[in-house]
């Protein structure tokens, strides 16, 4: 199901092969919360700016329109029409860091919504129940993201559980997977390792769940406060005890940079709110840096955000036009820098394939790291 | 400049040739505000939903960007990227319907900017100077839009100014178009009738408007409060005072059904807020009435919103998708409701401009009307 095509160095050069088609790695998924990209973002877009995975959330979805309704309406696939692969998290993320009162026990967590303070709650077999109803084409297992300031008992016993946890998804998704009125019987499995930024009780964790033979791996509990280093150091760490015949997926990462540096580390998949929560808010990537578009010193500035760029905003529009649109709050404005944002991390990771293919990462790494820190724009 | 293919009864099936191309007519111009179609519409999407004419508000293009500042990057046309006509409006109705604190006199309008609070001051030369510097193809003339409960002494003396104010507008303009810095100078002048809903104060005013030889003639200061009756009485009343030989637009204008009995009372020119406001409030049109997303009904309604509409909303996502955006609050959701609305509008004034040629007006008419309002969806 993944293979890889090329190494060069640790980075790694891969195919994921899925039911809805094949994930060329390393690959940036496009974060698509409720079902919709931020930013009036269709899925009629999607193949202009060069998207291969869709990723929604889990929490979010079953809160509102309800996994249920998405089931009755033939998977998120028919819902959203995107024919591609689609991730799911675990919902859990979102529990720990969005609901309101919570209490964590072995069999799950009890929370209210923060949409209407209802009453929740989520185990390990309702997230993995919820995944199938939305029919993704890879879910996540249900875990515990602890504080980046949690005491190491408090890490141990978390990561001892979210372990357990693991098991009981593995175990319900084979269930469901294997029951006539699941739509996508071939759905895939990611464990997560957790361990805050000790790197002992990381590597453990690391080994433990590989034992576990899922589809792939992921790093998680990172880029929630900790410094960059402090990432690249547990990355150092961990990456070399998941098993590299596998998918190595880094979550909520990141800058451009930090993919860059984590590519380096052999991760492959990552995901990001960065791009189109910064095109909202008129930031916008360039191969010279980020422009803030609010800058008055682009009010008459014909030059698209990035010339020679081939998005839809940079096609078309002028720095000028989306910086007025922008300040007069027309979501055409956020609609074209989050298209051009996107864009901009989906063709980064197309030149990052490009270069571990012809066994050049390094030269490549240092020259975009160079050329988008210069500060020249 | 505007030729008459056909006539049908009162209807009128034109043809405006402009610097910018030619506009078929009846037309329903589609309001761009800020130099953009609220609703995350940008121009590249406007050829898929058929419009003709893009309409922009000269008050706020001048308080934001500022009109200077749209001259400098070559006018809207090239600001916008949009290479077909635009209609700018002169500014005097929102100058009496946002602006604080206002004293009109002879001169013009002192008042107050809605943004900002600063003083500014319009009057016929500077919104004839402000659509120069915007170099739209079409300008309105700066009128006074007198309230609807206004005395008849007040009107009277209102439409007399705005009489003087024509006649300044058109000769400001001459001059503009003079220069060789003037980016249009081939800028086009509608005058604009005024008159509340007195058919004598209207009809004389109509009948000393007509005197100028001016491009095109606007009936503005209806679609303000009063009723549908009253506005079908007073066009019924002024229309044939206009000169049949040029465009007749009727501001602001309106409800499908408004817009298909003025066709049928001479009027060739339109626009109007309502689908692009009415899209963002989950309110679409339907040849079978208007439907309410929000309505709980629609929630596993795997329909288009229209069978066989052609827009980008209904050729690929479903009324339950498109409600759960806007439950959701995702701007895509107003997206593709306000794509579909200008769509049906747009579409509508095709179907008008091919019932006129096939002499078939009255029948066409008579049956959209009857089931727009049949309710049974």
């Amino acid at each position: 199901m993944y293979e890889i095509i090329r190494r060069d160095g640790l980075a790694k050069r891969g195919r994921l092969h899925t039911v809805h088609g094949v994930v060329e790695t390393p690959v940036f998924m496009n974060v698509g919360t409720a079902a919709a990209i931020k930013g009036a973002v269709a899925t009629t877009d999607l193949q202009e700016i060069k998207t291969q995975v869709q990723l929604s959330n889990t929490y979010h979805l079953h809160v509102r329109p309800g996994d249920e309704v998405v089931n009755k309406l033939g998977g998120l696939h028919k819902f959203m029409v995107w024919d591609k692969p689609i991730l799911t998290d675990s919902g859990g993320f979102q529990v720990f860091s969005l609901a309101g009162l919570r209490k964590i026990k072995e069999e799950g967590v009890y929370f209210n919504s923060h949409i209407d303070g209802r009453k929740i709650f989520m185990g390990p077999e309702e997230s993995m129940r919820i995944q199938s109803n939305l029919a993704s084409t890879i879910a996540m297992a249900f875990d515990e993201c602890p504080s980046s300031v949690a005491s190491r008992e408090y890490i141990e016993a978390s990561v001892e559980r979210t372990t357990r946890w693991l098991v009981r998804c593995q175990e319900e998704m084979k269930r469901l997977n294997s029951l006539p009125e699941t739509i996508n019987r071939q759905q895939m499995l990611f464990g997560i390792n957790q361990g805050g930024i000790l790197e002992d009780i990381r590597v453990d964790h690391a080994k433990e769940i590989s034992k576990l033979d899922l589809d792939g791996y992921a790093v998680g509990g990172l880029a929630v406060g900790e410094s960059h280093e402090d990432m690249y150091r547990i990355l150092d760490a961990v990456v070399p005890h998941l098993p590299v015949n596998k998918p190595t997926y880094l979550m909520g990462v990141g800058t451009p940079i930090n993919i860059l540096e984590a590519v380096d580390r052999g991760v492959d998949f990552f995901d990001c709110v960065y791009p189109s929560r910064n095109g909202r808010h008129g930031h916008v990537y360039t191969n010279h840096g980020k422009l803030n578009l609010f800058n008055a010193k682009f009010e008459l500035d014909t030059r698209p955000i990035e010339e020679g760029c081939q998005c839809p905003a940079c096609r078309t529009y002028s720095r000028a036009y989306i910086r007025h649109l922008l300040k007069a709050k027309e979501m055409l404005g956020m609609r074209l820098a989050v298209l051009h944002n996107l864009y901009f991390y989906n063709n980064m990771m197309e030149e990052i394939r490009e270069a571990i293919e012809n066994g050049n990462y390094a030269e490549y790494k240092a020259k975009k790291i160079a050329d988008m820190t210069e500060k020249t724009c």
